[in-house]
């Protein structure tokens, strides 16, 4: 990289953090819990949402606690699935950028999230392991898929997300059986960039993992769903 | 985009394009035939130029055909890799950035490619379904890996790498059975981005599929294994 080139996404950088900075201040004036879901094209986001969205609608009182943005270059069709699957939820299509940006998200904030309702925000980022990475978009946290199939050295190879997700969620691992896959090799690829965050094995397929996803979204569900003794 | 981040990025491409036409004519009058395979991370690009490697190695009286230039955010694990297999690699290291650019690729060409002796340069780019699609590095044709593991939509929500191609490979198809994927789906996907270009399907786990990539690459490699009959 040439300095100009430096200047220049350092410039950029700093007006998404502007932006993003505003995104955090409303979002939590206004008691939304947000998180930036981010991960390879066909890690699973998707599928991980539409369960998700089952199981909170299924456990909860109150459905519309949960609101979606989803990020995709072209077509609605994460949107459609969701709607499907019983969200509320927008498409954002970013067309030829790479990533969700923090004026992109500010956008949608005002007319789409309802204060007082919405207590959850999801944004499923544009699937790529690279760039979104680098874009704060305001959340509480960044959450990073890593599918089984991607095998086990893509966090040291592209490390940024990884060191900067409070949860790791491991996908596909109903997949294992199939695959050259080592979990201890992948633990160590994971602990070489972030030491600390949370490693969730799970596979939407079979369920597997799903409670404690659910619970590190919404404990106050989870709760609902089963009381404890008093 | 606002118009002056437009303009930045016509000017960034502008630049790149200039450079790939440099390294065009280099590898052209040197009789080097460039491939620029992208994807997702963990599509298989690594593992498949190992199986090729291999291949080519043991087909043919001339090894040192072949070079590799492949390219990741860190670390060198792709060229130890493929080394391993027995090919001649250099590893280039992006750092910040989300894809390789002509300017990476002229720098090595000098000194890596020895002209009169290599006349296939396959280049691996980052793992990156999106933003690699838009740098023309110079190659004679870009090569789109997808997995099976993916999902049959993604040609149409990331169309700009499948319109681009002169090949689509869709690898890992050993996992199939095991996968909720619609190989009809998938090919619609396809077809509605890119109506020409070659699906080859292919497993680098079973082989099947690599007699026509061979083929792809380098088709004098094949008939020097399959002689014609005279």
């Amino acid at each position: 990289l040439r300095p100009r080139r430096i200047a220049l996404e350092l410039s950029v950088l700093a007006k998404n953090d502007r932006l993003a900075s505003e995104n955090r201040k409303w979002l939590s004036e206004h008691g939304v819990k947000t998180l930036n879901i981010i991960s390879s094209p066909g890690a699973g986001k998707t599928r991980l949402l539409e369960r998700t969205v089952e199981r909170l609608n299924l456990n909860d009182a109150q459905p519309a606690r949960l609101a979606i943005l989803t990020g995709d270059q072209e077509e609605d069709y994460d949107a459609e699935r969701l709607r499907t699957a019983g969200a509320e939820v927008r498409q954002i299509n970013t067309h030829s950028a790479c990533h969700l940006d923090a004026a992109m998200i500010g956008k949608e904030l005002s007319t789409f999230v309802r204060p007082g309702q919405h207590r959850l925000l999801i944004i499923e980022n544009v699937g790529n392991l690279v760039c979104p990475a680098a874009f704060d978009l305001g959340e509480s946290h960044k959450v990073a898929l890593l599918s089984t199939t991607e095998g086990e050295d893509k966090p040291s190879k592209y490390p940024l997300l990884f060191r900067r997700a409070s949860l790791i969620v491991l996908t596909k691992i109903d997949l294992i059986p199939h695959l050259d896959f080592s979990l201890e090799l992948c633990t160590q690829h994971l602990r070489r960039v972030n030491p600390t965050a949370p490693i969730l094995m799970l596979s939407a397929k079979t369920g597997e993992g799903m409670d404690a996803w659910i619970d590190f979204l919404m404990p106050q569900a989870q709760r609902e769903r089963s009381p404890l003794p008093a």
